[in-house]
């Protein structure tokens, strides 16, 4: 992976200032950058790294004018951050879908059919009936049960356990070690106080669009025909606990650690901060926020709710509470003062 | 897996109505079902449902006459719900149990051995001197280390790690991405702000009857013949921490994302919630409730106390207090208030 | 491995009474011991079982004079304690380091090298251009990405996942399904409520002396040339989440189920408990605390603070708050009867 700074300005459609043969093998901020590197200069407070720089080009705005002599080549465009954040999401795809092939050893079971120009890397192992779409990349030590079907375009990195009967749609991004379609943990009291195993038969589906952090896992319905689904767009962080039947709504974002429990439907469009924990069988709004750590106890019917503490209520308020919270000892004190005071005048 | 209505019937000692030589191959919902599934009509509310429904056969209950022209086959029984989830668990353990025999490429070291009817995906790893007990499934990408028993129908699903020296017993579910016998997190401080690491020599034993989460971690005791411990009947969900040393008494359910400090000992029949935090060292009364999010730094003596919070107490009482935290802002105004009435009346 | 009694004796310094030559196999606790194990009697407190131990040897002090007769040998030395928890780190590092050579079907891309006595686990995945240096253990299940550079005598259990570009120091020990290296958690909300996928192009730094617990997972940072960084000497227990561009200073240790966020820095030698949570953007001075379950959305400047809370404040201040939080209804009660008081007193 290796481009002349002639065919960078061409992608960006911009205009080369120096010697445009030279060739480019990374990215690199502009203080940091070597030979062979490409930086870019946007913001003014940054411009005298570019009479310095050791980059073989600098992207920089289309008036951009000198004010010191620089040895480093320039690409001249309209917008230099775009037209470096442009090639870093190329240079990011091309890495994540170079690889092509079968490694060997692999393991793919009957009836499975992959499409073209996927990635299936040594010890990754495919069950019996799966589909898998155009580009996927299969990374060493992923494990796709029975029955999967995976679209096109999705990245699955080493490692990810995929239970019998998941669906995943297109352009997901699953990370090392996340396990969906694990048994919902469902369990009968027996009289003998022991617990009977509730079978869980449903599955997991993921929509389009959606990433999923390392070590999360999304248990899988209870019953036959059911689904825990993630609606397109959805992203989750790492550690993440999904319990069976959740449903979580399109573009909603929900940081590390937190936990969903069994049969709750978030909206779409929320956003939970990290280590939030949710009760079972609720039903969120859209566009409910809620802060780290809150705990979820009851549904929430207002959208637009931003909500923090355990049981979570009104950030704010919650906040208020909470900075008298410190002083309790304090107005404690006031309280017996007051109580002394009264009661003399009382006893007067 | 496919079997004749008369078949089914056979099993759950109930008659049929209709072709009991049509082959059913899924159970399903009432309202969902088709062609070849079954379904039951247990509660009145989804009648309707029975007159027209795709399914190849309903299970209804004995005395049931159909109000309208059913095209349906039934079979008739005691109780529909018990028939049909009797017929889901054993769908299920077919399910989980249908796989036998060996893949390949698979490893097995050497004075290791394997009971009858067992399975070992490919890419599982079993050390040397292990010993496993009938019907186990070992599915693919399991590690199993030197010197572990494991008894007889235990389930261990893709990726599991197991060191050296676990001991699990028959019965027990181990879900993927769960890790038995990691160190226990255990460094003595040096004079120069380091720290020693302190070997981890002990073991982890899981006794029958156990289900362990995906994800979850059990680290092993510190010392020589000292093991964690999690007793018959328990039942631990994803993302649970299970520290060195810990024991965890019979029929004992913990959900996602707890966690359990060093040496302690919870009793039986305890159920924990999600997120639960326990320190190191505590002894835990049997039938303790902790709810989602508790706090646990003390030890309890008695038996059935039910408590929430950080530092958590009794559960009643931590709510009473959270109603009145809810409102402090307002009772902070009202003591200032008073303050000041009081204030001019000394005036006076 | 197997020593005899004057083997250990040599290696402690320490003089043998009884039969040299007997074979030692195993440690163990005085009141647990069996023929073939070694044994130590520091605490008074235990001497009654050196009577009656059936250990084949026990360690004691230089002074020791036994008050009754013995029937095992003894192993004379200045601290008895010493000795034996320096036998158990020489055997703990025995069983860690006797794993040598390439068990198969293994995986080494190409321009990959590896130093002296390393050992390569069955099924373990070495990408291109990786170099691992001497004592190097990467057991079963391990998948190191392309480009990852690994020290000497460093411990990769089963299935640890590292992706490319990490880079491991010396005497590092990864334990069973860490994931190193991870994509950064980061999206830029669209217009349309979707989110765009921010590149993730840094990598992740382990210093030497690291230990990194089970299903623990470190992001890597978002920028080329950028990195997640962890300091010496950092002790890391299991189920931790480090978010990308996050720096640990050396020494610090941090128990399970913690989570920190994007960008935050925390200092040298900080002790966190289990389950906190650290916001994103934060400098931590060195020295500081965190208790269980923490939340802590502040930078702290000042060196040696201990916190709790969520959000977090002094651990002595939040006890006294959160003892009258326990009493707030009792409280509230209180300034309802002194408000009728006072009314009371005013329309007099």
């Amino acid at each position: 992976m290796e481009f002349t700074i002639n065919q960078i300005a061409a992608m960006l459609g911009g205009q080369v200032q120096g010697d445009g043969n030279e060739k480019i093998n990374m990215l690199a901020k502009i203080q940091d950058a070597r030979k062979g590197q490409l930086a870019f200069l946007s913001n003014p407070k940054y411009e005298q790294y570019i009479y310095t720089t050791q980059a073989s080009v600098v992207i920089v705005k289309k008036d951009f004018v000198p004010r010191k002599e620089i040895s480093t080549n320039l690409i001249l465009v309209d917008d230099p951050y775009i037209g470096f954040t442009s090639l870093l999401e190329e240079y990011h795809k091309m890495i994540n879908f170079q690889k092509t092939g079968i490694e060997q050893p692999s393991y793919i079971g009957e009836n499975s059919v992959t499409g073209n120009n996927i990635y299936r890397g040594a010890f990754s192992y495919i069950g019996s009936k799966v589909k898998i779409g155009d580009n996927v990349k299969i990374h060493p030590h992923v494990y796709i049960g029975d029955d999967v079907v995976i679209g096109s375009n999705s990245i699955i990195h080493a490692g990810v356990k995929i239970y019998s009967g998941t669906r995943i749609g297109n352009n997901c991004v699953l990370h090392s070690g996340a396990v969906l379609g694990s048994d919902g943990f469902g369990f009968a009291p027996q009289e003998d106080g022991t617990y009977k195993t509730i079978p869980q038969l449903g599955n997991v589906i993921l929509e389009d669009n959606i990433t999923i952090g390392a070590n999360t896992v999304i248990d899988c319905a209870t019953l036959f025909g059911d689904s825990t689904i993630i609606h397109q767009g959805v992203k989750l962080d790492n550690l993440i606990q999904i319990a069976h039947n959740v449903e979580i709504g399109k573009n909603t974002v929900i940081a590390a650690q937190t936990g969903v429990s069994g049969s709750t439907k978030i909206g779409d469009n929320c956003v939970l901060a990290g280590q939030v924990g949710l009760a079972g069988h609720l039903i969120i709004a859209n566009n409910t926020s809620f802060g780290a750590q809150a705990g979820i106890s009851k549904s929430i019917k207002d959208e637009g709710m931003k909500m923090i503490g355990s049981p979570a209520f009104d950030v704010k308020e919650y906040f208020k509470s909470y900075a008298v919270f410190k002083k309790l000892p304090d107005l404690n004190e006031r309280l017996r003062e007051l109580e002394k005071k009264v009661m003399s005048k009382v006893e007067q």
